[in-house]
């Protein structure tokens, strides 16, 4: 990535997904403003600039060059005027949100994408106390932004097809992959994904088929690892043959739907809750919660480094 | 892998998964005794003996000296005289099964450990017609056997405890990851997660939020990605922030069991399959099978090796 990047980028708040996207902009050459109401704003940002730096994608900006290019601005106004793109974290609050793009929206160009990371909200209830929302977009990220390539992009009812095109660009720009959600639905996809399989996992553990520590031992050594290489339909294309998923389907296409049918349903009372945690912390509470994020990434790191090599 | 241990295993049947076992097997030094009716099993022995040799796994014994330790014998009483370990890869139905591993039982030696890769069928059942089944374990594994490490090892009411023992040991001793189910479950583990998300994946293609193709990079993008590196409790875990699991579920808990309940229950009505066919041929049909299955096992292999040298 070229340094003459010099596009600006407001990043709105100073949380876990905040670091990440400033990590990114970053290391793809972009200006970042920082917007952070946290006093120690500045030392938050520069301590996550250091652990992310291993993790950072290939061919980033060397981290020396970072500071040049970072700026902070407690006043929101001030935060987003002139830039080019604003990338919003604040909390999962609809009135937080919309209070905070009606300020964004009257001090922002007018040509300024606005960006959400929200994981829940549309862009239409978001943007509702706006004059025009039609360059407000949701670009939710998956956590953490720097690491993870997806970028679920999200418009509404008021959305510009103009602003979804240029978000996609803008996210390709900085080496995002953006997969623009064709109709609304709760959730978004990728956490609708994950939370099926969250349901299965937990009621697995809580019948006793296998503890916390063997399902994830499971996961990482079956699916995790075919899921990170292809994605679930062509895994199944293949599980047909040669015939592919119309074998695959014609051979078991109605023995999917009674499958579904025996998929566990747990309840999420106080004994369950006690066991799960009781059990991850046995399992995970030796190594700090620093260390097992280091080893997260390096993993995730090594596993994005190796695709790219064979492709 | 030392070339000396030398012991023996006959493979029952040399479809895809026996194939697969035929390649492990001989990757780790054993004498491999090949089981199979077909006219032609020793060309596709031959044959799948060289597709699979690039992706075995690191510290594989030389290809070059696999054909002195492999043999054909298509009667089954033969196959099993002398071996230490049958791997069983029949069709997936109970009777013919049953018939086979009464005919295994009669003719291996008694310590042989005698394992299915059953997929849906239990110990009990596949063992109703031996005098003995104590010794008959499941040793399920993921598609192909030679790359993916899971193997889920399922005993029966009649499974002799040192049995399962014994087959944890034998699959660590080739590299494998077995995992033991500790109670029956239906389908196992792996194949039910794997089912949750499909049916989710489904779900969001038919409602048109996402195309099949979209959906893969969805997955491959986020949660593959993840779940190939640490397990989804982990994952959650580290959610928490540095108060854990503990932490995520106490602020998501009760929201959980309300977000299963708006989860898909897509019908597998003929329009579906129909539109899912399409989509997969669109996708994918450019490229053959084996082309394919290169691919995924090129870049899954590259992980393993990826996680393996990270850690």
């Amino acid at each position: 990535m070229s340094e003459s990047d010099e596009r600006t980028v407001a990043v709105i708040g100073a949380g876990t997904i905040g670091l990440g996207w400033i990590s990114l902009f970053l290391a793809r050459g972009l200006r970042v403003r920082v917007n952070s109401r946290r006093p120690d704003a500045e030392r938050i940002v520069r301590e996550s600039l250091e652990l992310h730096a291993p993790f950072l994608p290939p061919g980033s900006a060397d981290p020396k060059g970072f500071d040049r290019r970072l700026e902070f601005e407690p006043e929101v106004e001030r935060a987003v005027d002139g830039v080019d793109v604003v990338q919003e974290n604040a909390p999962e609050n609809a009135e937080l949100k919309q209070e905070l793009f009606a300020r964004i929206g009257r001090a922002a160009p007018p040509q300024a994408l606005l960006l959400s990371s929200t994981s829940t909200l549309s862009p239409d209830v978001m943007g509702e106390r706006m004059a025009d929302s039609s360059r407000l977009v949701v670009g939710h990220p998956f956590n953490p932004p720097h690491v993870v390539p997806l970028v679920e992009v999200v418009g509404g009812e008021r959305t510009a097809p103009e602003a979804i095109t240029r978000t996609v660009e803008f996210y390709r720009s900085v080496g995002k992959v953006p997969i623009v959600l064709r109709k609304p639905i709760l959730a978004f996809a990728a956490n609708r994904l994950q939370s099926a399989l969250l349901q299965e996992s937990i009621h697995l553990v809580r019948e006793g088929v296998v503890t916390l520590e063997e399902l994830d031992s499971v996961v990482t050594h079956s699916i995790g690892l075919r899921w990170a290489s292809i994605g679930p339909f062509q895994a199944f294309h293949l599980g047909g043959g040669p015939g592919g998923l119309r074998q695959w389907l014609s051979t078991l296409g109605a023995d999917l739907e009674q499958g579904w049918q025996l998929l566990g349903r747990p309840r999420m009372d106080e004994q369950t809750i006690a066991s799960l945690t009781a059990q991850a912390e046995q399992a995970f509470g030796d190594s700090s919660y620093e260390e097992l994020v280091r080893a997260r990434d390096s993993r995730q790191t090594a596993v994005l480094r190796a695709l790219a090599a064979v492709d």
